[in-house]
């Protein structure tokens, strides 16, 4: 499919991981990590009403990733799962979800907790997070079933920029 | 910020709502809703594993969208929210993200339900759903505490698009 389709960042994610390496996998390995998202001056003005939402869905790009394997190796398993079965960086279209925790907005900073993103992230999106829309509590989970009380102990790893030569991609 | 970001789609989706006037505006509302999503041949392998999810996250463009308002009168509400507070199609970046229900997978073929998307729509990214990531059913809801109960007594309309001389972008 040729139609190609041109964004641009509105705005920027500052986290604690400079480093892929050190990173958590999922906002939910990295409760009480703290973040900030700004957006740039001219989008400021449609932060208004996001305050009164308790989590934000942040839609950004993964821009150190590059290339993709339709068959990674996850984090969390020994065998390789199929890319959209995995929430895997290195994609086609390389572009990362998270659910963040939003503490407060000062100006066109939201502060936020939770954060499993690397810092200088290229922000695309703010969405509110609705339980009505988002929350399925009852999802079940595939291959991943059994493998998440292991969450905490992984960490990002080289996989997240490049393929090295042995582990492919999370 | 002027690094663009070019993506492709990786296949398209596909619904019984060819017109934005009678879609459903959120999954939520658009319960037994079933469409297809077709993935390009070259990507067909990524599926693998998929199928064990019982929902599945896409990320897709609003093709049909131009233009946005920071500040729209959503569909919710009679006055205007930020753009940010707001589901809106019409976005700086317009992705466009929901979770649909995986029924079954046959080939390139996802066959989902609850779709709220737009007939010929391209999807950029499927991510499969794991709720201990994703759901969070005590989040707050801001503007929108009190207002879902009408959920389904609306459909989109042609704010999906356009932006009317009267009614602003959802």
């Amino acid at each position: 499919m040729k139609n190609d389709i041109h964004l641009s960042p509105i705005g920027t994610i500052y986290s604690p991981f400079s480093d892929p390496k050190e990173m958590p996998i999922q906002p939910a390995s990295a409760i009480g990590i703290t973040g900030k998202v700004v957006v740039e001056a001219e989008f400021q003005e449609g932060l208004k009403d996001l305050e009164g939402f308790s989590h934000v869905i942040l839609l950004y790009y993964f821009h150190l990733s590059s290339g993709y394997n339709l068959l990674p190796k996850p984090f969390l398993d020994d065998e390789p799962r199929g890319l959209f079965a995995t929430r895997a960086p290195r994609r086609p279209n390389p572009l990362g979800f998270s659910i963040l925790r939003l503490e407060k907005i000062n100006g066109p900073t939201l502060h936020v907790s939770n954060v499993d993103i690397i810092d200088g992230t290229p922000l695309l999106d703010i969405k509110p997070y609705v339980p009505a829309f988002d929350s399925h509590a009852e999802a079940t989970i595939g291959w991943l079933s059994g493998k998440l009380d292991r969450l905490n102990d992984f960490r990002s790893d080289d996989r997240f920029s490049v393929s090295p030569p042995l582990i492919e991609d999370s």
